[in-house]
């Protein structure tokens, strides 16, 4: 099969979605999800826009990765500036990433308006910036802002400016749909004309879906000539979003005959693990990884469903990691809840009963609003509960959480605060502590953690990383079920833990509890 | 320009989709607003699979539409049963509807296995019952289900089934993709042959978009040759979905020079009533219609749009009665701000030193979290409280809220209490309340009701219809900024409020304050 290399741009064009706003860590820990999942590259962002990005290229490169390469992303050198001199190249340079993603300007219109240089500067532009960055050992992936608008408005230029970038070395020349308003008609016809004037370059393909065609764009372009896919994944973006990389690889790969990634049945997990991470439902209605992606709900159609099974299913559910009828999670299965328990360091292998029991808890616990994908450490709990391993650390009495707020000053002033009391057991001790803290959550870990550090010092060196709520249920307003996501640390690694309830408090508070019960565990204590 | 006639099936595939469940009376609305906006064929359903849809086909009959025709659908007679005897074909006569349409099978595998019909019998259910319905002075669209999969299979057959149907004299052919697994090259192929086979013949299409391409597909059946397309209003439908028409609309007359509705400014109208019908969120990132779909956010990009326009919008949004979105950046801009202002009602235009001591404000609380984007009601509260206009209907002397927990049972258990006492003034007099909830911005907002509902009985028609949580810094962990979005709805409509604080209880409550205070504003209180 003809392979066709994937480029994610999650963490950049994703990052510009609404409401989207990823920690360094969240980060770090979608690009090795990315690299197990078998994408070639992936785009970190400007390497001196913050502080945040350049630490991000420092801890990335510190990363054991499998397969992907990390680009980092910039524009051309400024006009009348010489390649050399410019501080955004250097930047590029100074990230370590093997690969420069280096923007630059095609439509003849915006290289006079927006940037009010001469079309010649341009060129010049284009040239010394991608020919510096080759000279100093770095892949370039040029992309062409605008290339589309750009080639209606003037076909030479558009034309003349890429080939700027291929004489200069540009190793993938990645044409983008800026404003996301081509058909896939225009596209496949331009791109065509760019294989036919480049002959020998790579060409890539950035696609925005203002016109609801992103994905087709894609696919369109890479039946006329193009070897590299951008996308980001649930087509996370500005405006209406990017195409969703998660789809053109399920199309090429099952539909297409190209060649992606090596294991495909892991597409359900990456969108749900980014999805997770970014703190956003994957709405079922995703093509091939959302949850109503296989359901049947027609009556005619389920019925026939039974008789003949590729009546009503165009690809095998199973190839991404789907399933017919309403997908609980990857973990509702046995085969793969034994996979993950193996993974997690549970052979459950050899007891099928008990693999039966825990998936049927897992489901019942789904119903209700749980979520395993980014809670491992509630897993490991649930699972030795079940196997009869779990020792617990401590067992609650009770928790009173006290908020007193006083005077309404008409500001955002803090001026509310938070008490909780907590009695707890270790063994036969019985302790009650009372912590403190902004709000009641961070009240609640201080008071846990002052009645356990006589029994566990080790609660010390575990900190609380993030902390993410989710209200599943939104239109029955604050009686609607509330998800908590907690990641905890300590000097070895980080880990995740979930905890669901009406109330938001005692949501936190499994969550909690899971976090410090499978901290102590992994330290062996 | 060419025609394309707009079929819409929202009320029979659309009500397919997640929790779409409509009454009659939406059903009707749905249809007398798709006939103002000039959609041609509006498919009404089954005339005989329930009550409600045998008289919605009486009670349609009777609105007086300008210039829908009402199509009632249903399947070809039963194998081995004469058009004449055949019920369904009865049913659809007995509707009263000027079109019916009547769905076929193509695919021999179908036919055999799922129809378990010779392929000479479906041939004759096909032809004869088009005929019979063409004779008793029905318009018919025979829709050719699987037509794509099943030409992939047996071209002559699926061919030969779709050629009985035009002798037969109907007088749309519309070729689906019932799968949705198809990809534009494939439906632009397989397009062009039938039309080649069926010269005169109209024909028309409908996809459903498993692969992520059905408003692509769609788009390519008619560069191929068809001139009626199928689609529900914002995609709606089972599994991923059907095309979504309002996206087809928009690509076929703003970027293929095709003629389908007269005043397209109406396309949000017509997508937001929908959903709201249908009591379905319209997701901010849907083409064309979505509240984020010609938003900017980007740094680099909201730059350039000042200097020029065209360079990052793909249309001008306000034909399709879209507007850029306001953005939180660029509200804290003075220009922006006054034109915000006078969209709620307030005019800050004479009165330059208030707009920048608004907007500074509005700055400083992006700085600590705060989002307008949603929140209107908020928005309102704080201009009026610069401009002095504010006046509270109460004040808080102080809140307590208490949430109790005992032991820990180890499961899900919802055994969380929640109290929140309040103390509050009410012009001279001082309210003491207490209230009770599952979680505790539930007791919270129970408590400010109980206290305040003596002075203002209208708060007990606002009802909390939404609440959203988000962690804004989630590195830092339960001690970082909270920020609530509230929705609050009477009879008259909704608004949106919102709160900030390190502390989750102290946010909701700002959150609250304000939309009950905006709730009685806006009633004229």
């Amino acid at each position: 099969m003809d392979e066709v290399l994937t480029y994610d741009c999650t963490l950049r064009d994703g990052e510009q979605g609404e409401g989207i706003a990823l920690s360094l860590e969240d980060k770090l820990r979608i690009v090795q999800r990315l690299d197990r999942f078998g994408i070639d590259v992936i785009e970190g962002g400007f390497p001196a826009s913050n502080p945040k990005d350049i630490e991000f290229f420092e801890r990335v490169a510190a990363l054991p990765l499998e397969h992907a390469r990390i680009a980092a992303f910039g524009s051309t050198c400024r006009k009348g500036v010489a390649a050399e001199e410019d501080v955004g190249l250097a930047d590029l340079l100074r990230s370590g990433a093997p690969i420069a993603a280096v923007v630059g300007k095609c439509w003849d219109i915006q290289v006079e308006m927006t940037l009010q240089a001469s079309l010649d500067e341009n060129l010049r532009m284009v040239h010394d910036s991608v020919a510096y960055l080759k000279a100093r050992g770095m892949d370039v992936v040029f992309d062409a802002e605008h290339f589309f608008d750009g080639y209606r408005s003037n076909p030479e230029y558009a034309v003349a400016v890429v080939r700027e970038a291929s004489d200069a070395g540009a190793d993938s020349i990645d044409l983008c749909d800026t404003n996301g308003g081509m058909l896939p008609h225009e596209v496949a016809r331009i791109t065509a004309a760019v294989a036919n004037s480049l002959p020998g370059q790579r060409l890539g393909i950035h696609c925005h879906n203002d016109s609801g065609c992103a994905v087709a764009n894609t696919l369109a372009s890479v039946s006329a000539g193009v070897s590299q896919v951008q996308g980001t994944v649930n087509g996370y973006g500005e405006r209406v979003g990017n195409a969703d990389l998660m789809t053109v690889i399920a199309d090429l790969q099952l539909k297409m005959g190209r060649d992606c990634v090596e294991d495909l049945s892991q597409l359900v997990g990456v969108a749900n693990f980014v999805a997770e991470t970014c703190n956003r439902a994957l709405p079922a209605h995703t093509p091939y990884t959302g949850a109503a992606a296989f359901a049947h709900k027609g009556g005619l159609h389920a019925s026939a469903l039974t008789r003949f099974r590729g009546a009503y299913e165009h690809i095998d559910p199973a190839a991404v990691g789907n399933k017919p009828a309403i997908l609980v999670s990857e973990l509702a299965g046995k085969a793969s809840l034994i996979a993950k328990a193996k993974s997690l360091g549970i052979d459950l292998s050899g007891n099928p009963d008990m693999v039966q029991r825990i998936v049927d808890d897992v489901k019942n616990r789904e119903a209700v609003g749980y979520s395993y994908e980014v809670a491992d450490g509630s897993l490991i709990v649930l699972m030795q509960r079940h196997l009869g391993t779990f020792e617990p650390h401590f067992t609650l009495e009770s928790f009173r959480v006290i908020v007193d707020d006083h005077e309404d000053t008409g500001s955002w002033a803090k001026d509310a605060a938070s008490e909780a009391t907590i009695k707890i057991h270790v063994g036969d001790r019985r302790f009650v502590a009372t912590g403190e803290g902004t709000g009641p959550v961070g009240a609640l870990d201080s008071a846990l953690r002052l009645a356990i550090e006589e029994s566990y010092p080790e609660v010390a060196g575990m900190e609380l990383t993030d902390f993410k709520v989710r209200i599943l249920d939104e239109n029955v307003g604050t009686g609607a079920i509330t998800r908590v996501h907690i990641i905890t640390s300590d000097a070895s690694g980080s880990w995740g833990t979930v905890g669901v309830s009406e109330n938001i408090i005692e949501a936190s508070w499994n969550a909690l509890v899971d976090s410090i019960e499978y901290g102590l565990m992994r330290m062996g204590k």
